[in-house]
């Protein structure tokens, strides 16, 4: 703690690094809402009431933003499955936990930009790396499956398929989630993780 | 019949339609491949070895392609259901017939082109309309859910939220399915349509 009117540099950075997320934050917002095209930086800079100068002082250009919050959407998806694996439990219990966690990412901005806009309109060395970013979170929802069929927590079945299968139910929860609808994010994850692990078919 | 070695007036619209069909396919394969803002028109001109005044002949802009692909794509999943819709089976045995049916339509251009691209970037007015024919769709998922809760063939669960995951997980098909892959459509269809049945967990 020093008594200076004058903010650290540790201090400074930090509350950059806090603007430049919620720059990010808004643009997710935005393209989210209407849609990457359909969302110019004019239209983020009004959102957040700033002039289109001072989102420079932050990032470089509309790609960087997507790339940004596509990446960052990822990071907390795998984030949300690397916080639950590997504690002792079953890989069903983990599994649960996982697709349950991955719901709620998707249900907020970032999550919902990796699924609503996604990496398409960016270089191909941009989609190379969110795409390897991608392919780690399969490569676990599969592990975890593999493990499972192994152990017998899990059903037989094709692990890849399966894997596709989960991901793709639970990501579309973020093309028809409205955070102001009737149902909340906690309660589709529950209703819908539970279809998955128990199927339409009458039990018993 | 007609001896005459000019056309008739409807043989002159079918083979008009046949072409135009072709143009809208060839479109539908180039935004599934490298998405709708990297196509131009004289990218789908140059796949159809044709030129793009050819083209205008056919179609008013890009914007019409896109609407017409979507279209089609989502008429054909509403028929895909529709088609066995009943015929007097149980809501499950119908349920897994309309599953397959729609993993088959999402598999072919104008499906893939409903899940890939969608109806963003187009017009309000005709946003409206594809998503009128959306809503059908998930209407009939709804009501084979609640018929199967109903009369026992199904197993109790939310019939919002398990329409909305199972159009999901067949949806997203569209998304990794890769025509010259190790795995066909109907082995796909079959193996994920078995998990959303039956569930991740054992049985028994």
């Amino acid at each position: 703690m020093s008594d200076s009117p004058w903010k650290s540099s540790t201090d400074r950075r930090s509350e950059r690094e806090e603007k430049r997320i919620a720059v990010l934050r808004t643009a997710a917002r935005a393209f989210n809402d209407v849609g990457y095209y359909n969302t110019s930086l004019d239209d983020i800079a009004r959102r957040l009431n700033v002039t289109k100068p001072t989102l420079y002082y932050y990032i470089k250009n509309k790609e960087e933003i997507l790339f940004e919050c596509v990446r960052i959407g990822l990071e907390r998806l795998e984030s949300a499955s690397s916080e639950v694996i590997g504690h002792g439990g079953s890989a069903y219990d983990e599994l649960v936990a996982v697709m349950t966690a991955y719901v709620g990412v998707v249900t907020m901005e970032f999550g919902m930009c990796v699924i609503r806009v996604g990496e398409e309109p960016l270089t191909e060395e941009s989609r190379r790396t969110l795409r390897a970013l991608k392919r780690r979170i399969d490569l676990k929802f599969r592990s975890l499956i593999e493990r499972g069929i192994a152990e017998g927590s899990i059903a037989a079945c094709d692990p890849k398929i399966a894997a596709f299968t989960l991901a793709g139910a639970l990501s579309w929860v973020a093309r028809w989630y409205q955070p102001d609808g009737p149902q909340t994010a906690d309660a589709i994850a529950r209703h819908s993780v539970d279809l998955l692990l128990n199927g339409l078919r009458p039990r018993g």
